[in-house]
């Protein structure tokens, strides 16, 4: 499909946060031209006037796990580990590859409606997961999930090899669970395969007080500190939170180039704490920011989770010239595809992948312009987005789902099949 | 008008956060009927089939400043006294009524896709600003902004003898800025005011750790205290933010049956602090949310102002069990009728006022359902309210308008008189 939006006001992000205004033409799955209006006898299949409206790069959710939308106002307001150990875990244990198929779908409906055009997501069977995206015509990249009673180093291995060059919506990362989930054995096999593949590992990493303290008591060091030893960041990767990080652990990051993925609103409602993100951007480590899964969100919206990163920040710091609106506009799209080795799809630039979204400046909410994008941090919503584009395919527009399978359906598959394992 | 809703999940507000189905009778201004389908003849004017989704009183913004919106994005990320002083005042300085007229039109179409029904402002004119929300067919509670510089005790006497009774959309309060911008004399005038009339007082309160330290130093005791003692409020009100709140201050609250109205959005933003809120609820105080004016915030939305208030008084107590999402949602709509005086828009009952919202389920930020009420504090959003209405009038449906103006004209005008004075 030959698309061409004309008439827009258009974000590329590759010149910081500057805007100008101009035409975007998309070619099957690839950018072919960002510039001023110019001559063409291109025969197009969608000529779209964006009336003055905003074309940018797509969001990436740098951490979530989306079949989890089953669980997606089911017990909150619950202390943590009761929320975790009496409600979480007997409810995924009854869960199938159908079911999480199923629940994936939804998520991927409310990325698409939050103008996310891929996701870094980590579960406990990745399979259906990635069909879900593969069959929505959206794009994941997978992570390993491994701990000690879910998946192996031979089957995180496995996926690596299967799932890289699979599809080209999707890709795979090497990753585990996180420190206090895994014997010091199976952190060790990671470690030997990501030499192997001389490849990047992401984990969960400091979430929880709770769990720095466990890693200090059981290795006498932090968990950064202890996986970097074990040489699980030789190759890169990166942490999922890091919100309780010592001066060791933040240089650890630095020395190997590692991603911070921050989760501001789950953080938040599970009361884990605030991530320190000017110390990570004063050292110049890379930023992106994920949903985390709906059980402990509970949406998948990075219109709440950039309003979170930033104000949650100047809170923290008690200085409201901390963590600059336009630097966390650049987490949530250049920070996510550089942490998701998404080379290819950050800027809306020639030759690019086309992940791309359009925002409704003609809403209140926008109203009047002072500055568009602060705007879009601090006072953008779902609202605003009229169309999301995944790999040159209009996934979402106008309110309306284009991946292959109608919404009720989706809805009352799910409900039915939640009710069976209530 | 006579309009009957039918097929709906209906949340009354009557009974805690049940929920029934049935339908909602409305004539005219008034809610006629609500629960299970019955026989009737009357002549409808329209039919709403709601399909399932919900029904409900709208959210009441109990603090926010509308014609603000002329400064969203002006000046974000700066500190808090070089944000007020080098950015805000003077471009203040530079209002009329005319624009602030217009400005506030646009924080009117913004509460409508927020599901807001009525709003408590304080603005420097009151006038324009009321003379909005009557064009719009808004329901809107306004208060004094009294200070050393702009209004005089005289004049909100008067506003108050004026403007209630004067439409049935408009009722006014008494009020003023803050402590720290009024004069001992002037305060004295205030209060000698509510003993006049025997009418509540309602300013901002300890919203910084700076203003409550001034007061300290001037008065030798915190805002609340000092204002008490003047017998401010002898006959009720309440306080816009009361961040930094001492156990004297809130039994002050307690005492006199105050509404703290909590910002958390705002608060957040310009790096104030997160208002004890469980601490409120323990003493059994009444408590309303508001967004603050769009130049703080810098939107108007009730979905994110009620994430907030559970997310942060999570994180400020390190506890994710606290202030349930239920107790919030009640913030969101009784606990801010009560503090505005908006005695009969509070439930969804017969004879109350036809202050209602429609929110659809049939999106993915709602789905699977576990819990619908959960999930609009922790996972609701602008995109899910689909009809908006205001005294039996519908000012919004399905992303249209009706406010007696074109948003394309209100958006212009309130661009080019912006333009003008920066």
């Amino acid at each position: 499909m030959n698309i061409r939006f004309f008439n827009g006001t258009i974000l590329t992000l590759e010149n910081g946060t500057e805007l100008s205004s101009g035409e975007v033409w998309v070619f099957d799955h690839l950018i072919g031209y960002v510039g001023k209006p110019q001559d063409n006898n291109i025969k197009w299949d969608r000529e779209i006037n964006l009336n003055g409206n905003l074309i940018m790069p797509g969001f990436k959710d740098a951490h979530t796990h989306s079949a989890m939308t089953f669980l997606r106002s089911f017990a909150d307001d619950l202390p943590l580990d009761k929320w975790l150990n009496e409600k979480v875990f007997p409810m995924e244990a009854r869960l199938n590859d159908d079911l999480i198929y199923a629940f994936s779908k939804i998520a991927i409906m409310e990325y698409l409606t939050s103008g996310i055009t891929s996701n870094f997501d980590m579960y406990i069977s990745p399979n259906p997961v990635i069909q879900a995206s593969i069959d929505c015509r959206f794009r994941t990249v997978m992570t390993g999930g491994l701990n000690n009673f879910t998946q192996t180093v031979e089957e995180i291995d496995e996926c690596y090899k299967k799932y890289n060059g699979y599809n080209p919506l999707i890709s795979y990362e090497l990753g585990f669970h996180a420190e206090y989930t895994c014997s010091r054995e199976l952190l060790e096999g990671m470690a030997s395969i990501a030499k192997k593949h001389q490849a990047p590992v992401f984990c969960h990493n400091s979430e929880t007080k709770k769990e720095v303290k466990e890693c200090l008591d059981r290795y006498g060091t932090t968990p950064t500190v202890f996986l970097d030893r074990l040489g699980m960041f030789n190759y890169g990767g990166g942490g999922y939170h890091c919100v309780h990080m010592t001066k060791d652990d933040i240089s650890v990051f630095e020395k190997h180039g590692l991603s911070v993925v921050t989760n501001p609103g789950s953080n938040a409602k599970l009361a884990s704490g605030v991530a320190p993100i000017s110390k990570f951007m004063k050292k110049g480590i890379n930023i992106a920011i994920g949903t985390d899964g709906p059980a402990s969100n509970n949406c998948l919206d990075m219109f709440r989770e950039m309003f979170l990163t930033t104000s949650l920040a100047k809170l923290k710091e008690k200085d409201a010239s901390a963590v600059d609106a336009n630097e966390v506009l650049k987490m949530a799209t250049l920070g996510g595809a550089r942490a998701m080795g998404l080379r290819n799809c950050d800027t809306l630039s020639r030759g690019k992948l086309a992940d791309l979204i359009v925002i409704d400046l003609n809403q209140p909410n926008m109203q009047p312009i002072n500055n568009i994008t602060k705007n879009l941090v601090y006072s953008g919503s779902k609202q605003n987005v009229v169309l999301t584009m995944v790999n040159g395919n209009i996934l979402y527009e106008k309110g309306e789902f284009n991946i292959g399978e109608e919404p009720e359906k989706i809805y009352e598959t799910a409900n039915k099949m939640l009710a069976k394992i209530k």
